[in-house]
């Protein structure tokens, strides 16, 4: 049986002011940092160990990422990052307010943009200063395929390939694996994982900064999956990002 | 032409207090926190930016990358650690107070084991707690070969040929890359490329988080290096390392 353990970025920036961020680049808040704090050390007491991790090229999964390796006195830990682990693109839609967006577009067509599987969001434009072509991190991705906006399907689409060719062979060697990544960029590992339909997927809110752990069995397909919090601070953490997204009051 | 970047971890808890540490783990002081922030601050303020960094598997040289990678905007770099850019291995003295160890023994007893290029300290025994050979980030280095005790020779033979088989490589690539390591595994990599005699570089002190450019031309050789900081900096700096071990008044 093999272990795996994914974690979603604690709170950021932009979490925090409600916007729409994909591939923006921003910061953990304060409170993001103590979630990773606090994440590191639930892993820490639970006899969790890892012998490689994977990130994307995010700072606030990178950030999230340390703060967790740190408490487990692993900062040595070799660590891959790709931007196929990348939050899901959110093109013209990066930047602008959730409520803001809901009350000028409609909470329906914001549901839509947000959590239809295959519905992206407006692309972004040639020229506009979003576009992050030219940022070294991106080296490895040829310029014409740079993504301009994503639906849920479109990350599934460049994350498995990595899962497939990067992640689990490792898995299969037998390493202990620690994932920290996004919201979607995990929703469409688990979409796989767990074969979730293109319906369901979209109703699967991911709580930050909680590790997730998937038990997989020879051919890496999930025994079971718990959450290494009680149930209660699980249901309060998806109810919080659940509530993302809509028009305020 | 080639340029690299060699940086040695901000202050330790154990170079506060004066100790002998090798290859103990110990954390970056608050002022090491604020030097490693400084050099990243630096480094982004003279235009570097890299395309790799390694460092060893101990935290304070890891930390220190980290606070300078944020710096830089690029904790998305692919980072290498590996134990041959550990500090030197300081035998039987690792935990003890330098000022101390030298009441006891002797200036001249510890300004031989500090800086003869060939004599080690007394090695750690068997059974002895600071012998560290199970902890999984030394995995790769054979258990028999799991150093006691290092003179500066010792860590020369074990640096060198990383730098022949994977750093060098790398910056033949065209790759810039920044090395975070220790006061003596830099000594080991000044030594080689600069082509410094055994008694010579004993004398050459490096100041903590001090970015240190090398350029080097077609066959690697130095053309010529420089600290990015100005001289009055520096000075105090290598005169502040220089005093250490000494007893106390």
């Amino acid at each position: 049986m093999y272990k795996i353990v994914l974690l979603r970025h604690g709170e950021s920036t932009w979490n925090k002011d409600n916007r729409f961020t994909g591939w923006t680049d921003v910061d953990l808040t304060e409170k993001g940092v103590v979630e990773a704090r606090q994440a590191g050390q639930l892993l820490k007491r639970e006899g969790f160990a890892f012998d490689l991790a994977f990130t994307s090229v995010l700072k606030r999964a990178n950030k999230t990422l340390n703060i967790v390796l740190e408490e487990l006195d692993a900062l040595w830990l070799p660590v891959e990052h790709s931007w196929r682990l990348n939050e899901r693109h959110y093109g013209a839609l990066q930047g602008l307010n959730k409520a803001e967006t809901a009350a000028k577009f409609g909470d329906d067509q914001v549901l839509v943009w947000r959590r239809s599987y295959d519905t992206p969001p407006p692309p972004l434009e040639d020229g506009d200063e979003r576009l992050a072509t030219d940022d070294p991190r991106y080296a490895s991705l040829p310029r014409g395929r740079f993504p301009r906006t994503e639906c849920l399907k479109d990350t599934v689409a460049r994350f498995v390939p990595y899962w497939e060719t990067v992640i689990a062979p490792s898995v299969l060697e037998g390493k202990r694996i620690l994932i920290a990544a996004h919201g979607n960029s995990l929703r469409a590992l688990i979409k796989y994982l767990d074969g979730i339909s293109d319906k369901d997927i979209v109703g699967l809110n991911i709580p930050t900064a909680q590790p997730l752990v998937y038990e997989l069995d020879a051919d890496l397909r999930p025994i079971r999956s718990y959450y290494l919090a009680d149930e209660d601070t699980i249901r309060a953490a998806e109810a919080a990002v659940a509530g993302q997204g809509r028009a305020q009051p």
